[in-house]
C-alpha cells in the first residue's frame, strides 16, 4: 500500500478555473476565461502607500492581533452605500468570498445534508460544499432572469428542506442576470416561510453599470440571509479580504471555525484594506470601475452583434464582468472551447464549467469576461471567436 | 424556530487561546499565555521595503494569480538548513501552519476516523480535525522526554488504524520538550512498518537554542510524514505564510483542497515573503531571533528557580517560546490562573487548555511563554506567580 492509497479523505474535485489561470499566463492568448479584473486599475501606488502607513503608524502590524472593529465599521459604511443596514456585530472578515463560502458551508451544513442550487452555478460554492457530501438539488437558471423562483417555491414545498440555497443577485456567475425587484421579494418570502437560510453572494453587487440597482436581498430580510460579499473585484483579488453579514447570534460560531481553519487573526492585508478605504479613495475608484467596465461590457455587447450568427442570443448584464451568450441548442461550448484555444488562440469557459450536476442538459452555453481585457482585445478576441463559430457550423453542415 | 436552532452545522469549539489574545491588550496584565513572537523584532522596515518592491516590480502582483515557483524554492532552501531534502513539487503554500493542518484534515481524515495524539497537545490541531468529528486516541507526553513511544506502539498494534498521528518534533507545544534522535528513528519506523503517515508541526522548529539540532523526522521519511511549516514565529504571523512539504503524488489534491477554502492564489502576502527570503535577511534574523529569545529562556529558567517553590518541576526547553512547569500533584493550574489573573494580573495557560480529551487526569501543569515579554517583565510576572503560589499553598493548608 502506497501513502496515496493510505490517504483516505474525500476527493475536493479541482475546478476548471484554476487551469485556465495557468492557460492565461501563455503568451498571445486572449482570455475571456476568468472574472480578473482589470489589472491596469489595480490600486498599487494607493495599497503601497497604505502598506507602509501601516508598517509605519501600527506597532502590532504583523503581530497576532484579534479582528478589529476598524475594518468592521468600514464594511457597515459600505453596506450602507449597497442599501443594506447592518451592526459591526453582523461583520465576518474573511480571506476572500471563497472562505465565506467556505465557513457558511462549515456552518449550515452537516455530511448528506441538501443544498439548493441553480443548474448553472458558481464553481466555488460547489468546491465550499463538497467536503460534506451534500445532496444537491437545482432549480433552473437563464441568463435575463437568474433563478427560476417558482422552481424554488416548488422544490421547497416538496418535503425535505435544503440546509441553505445559494443565491446570486445581482452579476451572476456565469450567467450576468440581476434578478428584479420581484424576485428579490419572494425569495425573501420563501426563506421566512421555509426557515431555509439563503446565502446571497455579492461579490458582483458594487459592479452595477447601468442605474443605482436594487439592494441585495439582505436588505429585505435580516434573520434568514446569509451575505457574502469580497474585496477582491472591488479593489484586489491577491489581498484576499472579504466579508461576512449574519445573524449577530451565529457570528462567535463563525470566528471559532475560522480559527479551526486559519487563525482568525487581523491579517496585514486586512490593516491595508482598512487604511485604504478610510483614506477614503473606494468611492471614486468604484466609479473608475465601472465607467471603464462599462465601455468593455459595451464594446463586447457591439462586437457579438458584429460577429456571432444571428441565432446566438444574450443580455446586457446590468452588473457584474460576465456575457452569457446562448448558442442554437446542439452546440456544445466544450467542443468549441478546444477549437478556438488551437485555432484561434481565444478561451472562455462553456456551461459545462458551470454545471451543478453532471446531467447538466444545457451544453450550449459560453461565459464570456469583459473585465480583464481591452477594448482592442475584446474587438479582436470576439471577432475570432466568431470565425471559430462560423467554421464550427459549415463544419456541422458539411458533416 | 428561529435561524440559529435552524442552524445546523456542527458546532465548532473555540480555543481558550482567542479569549487570551483579547486579555492580553488588557493593560497592567503581564501575559505569559500566548506564544507570540517580541513584537519588537518583527522587521517592520524590510517588510515595508519588500511590499514597496513588489508592488513597483510586480505588474500582476494585486492579480489572481497562481501559487508560483519563486516562494517554493525559497522554502526549498529552508527547509535544507534544517537537514531536509526536498523539491519544489513537494511543497504546498498555506495560509500559515493552521491553514496546513486544516488542509492535512481534509485529505487525510474521513468523518469518524480515528486521529492519534499527545494527552497533551495543540488546540490548533483539535480544532482543525474538530468538522471530521474524529475518535481522537491519545498517548501520554513528558515535557522532558516529550511523545511516548512506546504507547504509540502499543496503540497502532492494537488493531484498528488512526488515519494520522499528529507529532511536534522540537519546541512541544506546550510542553518545550524537543525528541531524542532515537525517538525520531522510532516514529518515522513505526509510520513505516504500519503506514500511518504522522502530521509533522515544526510552528517552532527553527528556534533551537543550545545546538545545531537534530533534523525533524520528515529528514527520516518522506513517504510517510507530512511536514508543517510557519513563518508566523520566525518572521511574522499577521502575513499568514506557511508551507506544507508532502508526497509529491499528492500536491495537486491539497492544491483542489485549497481552492475549495479560499481559492489558491499567490497572495500579496506570499510576494512580500519571498522578497524578504530572496534578500538574504532571514538568516541573521532568525540568529538575533535565536539570540534574544535564548536570553529569555534562561531569565525565565532563573526566576522561576528564585521564586517558585521547590516542588514545581521543569526542564529546559531546547527549542519553541515555552517552558512547561509542572506542580506538585493536587494542583489545579486553571484555578491558579483565576487567582493570578484576579490578585497579580499575570496570565498564563493552565494543562486543561490543552487537554486532548476531557478526561484529562493531569490538571497540574502551566505552559508559560518567554518569547513574547521583555526580561522585566518575565522576572517580574514570574515574582508574582511565585507569590500567587504561595499564597495558594497557604490556602491549601488552611482548608
Amino acid at each position: 500500500m502506497t501513502v496515496r492509497e493510505a490517504v483516505r479523505g474525500h476527493e475536493t474535485r479541482r475546478s476548471a478555473l484554476q487551469d485556465m489561470l495557468a492557460l492565461t499566463e501563455r503568451p498571445g492568448i486572449i482570455s475571456f476565461a476568468l472574472g480578473l479584473p482589470a489589472t491596469e486599475l489595480l490600486p498599487a501606488d494607493c495599497i503601497a502607500e497604505a502598506a507602509t502607513k501601516v508598517l509605519r503608524d501600527e506597532p502590532y502590524a504583523l503581530q497576532y492581533r484579534p479582528p478589529t472593529r476598524d475594518l468592521k465599521e468600514c464594511v457597515v459604511n459600505l453596506m450602507a452605500q449597497r442599501g443594506v443596514a447592518c451592526g459591526v456585530e453582523q461583520i465576518c472578515i474573511t480571506s476572500g468570498a471563497q472562505q465565506g463560502l467556505s465557513l457558511l458551508s462549515h456552518l449550515l451544513l452537516r455530511v448528506g445534508r441538501r443544498v439548493l442550487v441553480e443548474d448553472l452555478t458558481y464553481t466555488g460554492l460547489l468546491q465550499a460544499i463538497d467536503p460534506f457530501c451534500p445532496a444537491i438539488r437545482t432549480v433552473p437558471a437563464a441568463y435575463a432572469e437568474g433563478i427560476d423562483v417558482e422552481a424554488v417555491e416548488r422544490e421547497l414545498g416538496s418535503g425535505s428542506l435544503p440546509a441553505f440555497m445559494y443565491v446570486m443577485t445581482d452579476g451572476h456567475n456565469p450567467l450576468g442576470s440581476c434578478l428584479s425587484a420581484t424576485t428579490r421579494a419572494s425569495l425573501a418570502e420563501l426563506a421566512r416561510q421555509y426557515r431555509v437560510p439563503i446565502v446571497e453572494d455579492d461579490a458582483y453587487g458594487f459592479l452595477r453599470y447601468d442605474s443605482q440597482g436594487l439592494p441585495p436581498i439582505r436588505a429585505l430580510e435580516q434573520d434568514w440571509v446569509f451575505y457574502v460579499g469580497s474585496f477582491s473585484k472591488i479593489l484586489a483579488p491577491s489581498l484576499r479580504v472579504g466579508w461576512l453579514v449574519v445573524p449577530e447570534e451565529l457570528t462567535s460560531r463563525l470566528s471559532a471555525i475560522k480559527e479551526a481553519l486559519d487563525i482568525n487573526t487581523m491579517t496585514f492585508a486586512q490593516r491595508v484594506v482598512t487604511v485604504y478605504l478610510r483614506s477614503g479613495r473606494l468611492v471614486p475608484h468604484l466609479a473608475t470601475l465601472r465607467e471603464e467596465y462599462r465601455k468593455r461590457r459595451d464594446t463586447m455587447l457591439c462586437s457579438l452583434r458584429q460577429h456571432f450568427p444571428p441565432e446566438a442570443c444574450w443580455a446586457t448584464p446590468g452588473a457584474g464582468v460576465f456575457v452569457w451568450v446562448e448558442l442554437p441548442e446542439g452546440y456544445d461550448a466544450s467542443k468549441l472551447l478546444k477549437e478556438a484555444l488551437a485555432t484561434a488562440q481565444v478561451a472562455f469557459l462553456p456551461a459545462e464549467a458551470f454545471a451543478a450536476s453532471t446531467r447538466l442538459a444545457r451544453r450550449n452555453g459560453m461565459r464570456l469576461n469583459f473585465s480583464g481585457c481591452t477594448l482592442d482585445q475584446i474587438e479582436e478576441g470576439v471577432a475570432r471567436l466568431g470565425h471559430v463559430l462560423r467554421s464550427h457550423v459549415e463544419t456541422l453542415a458539411a458533416d
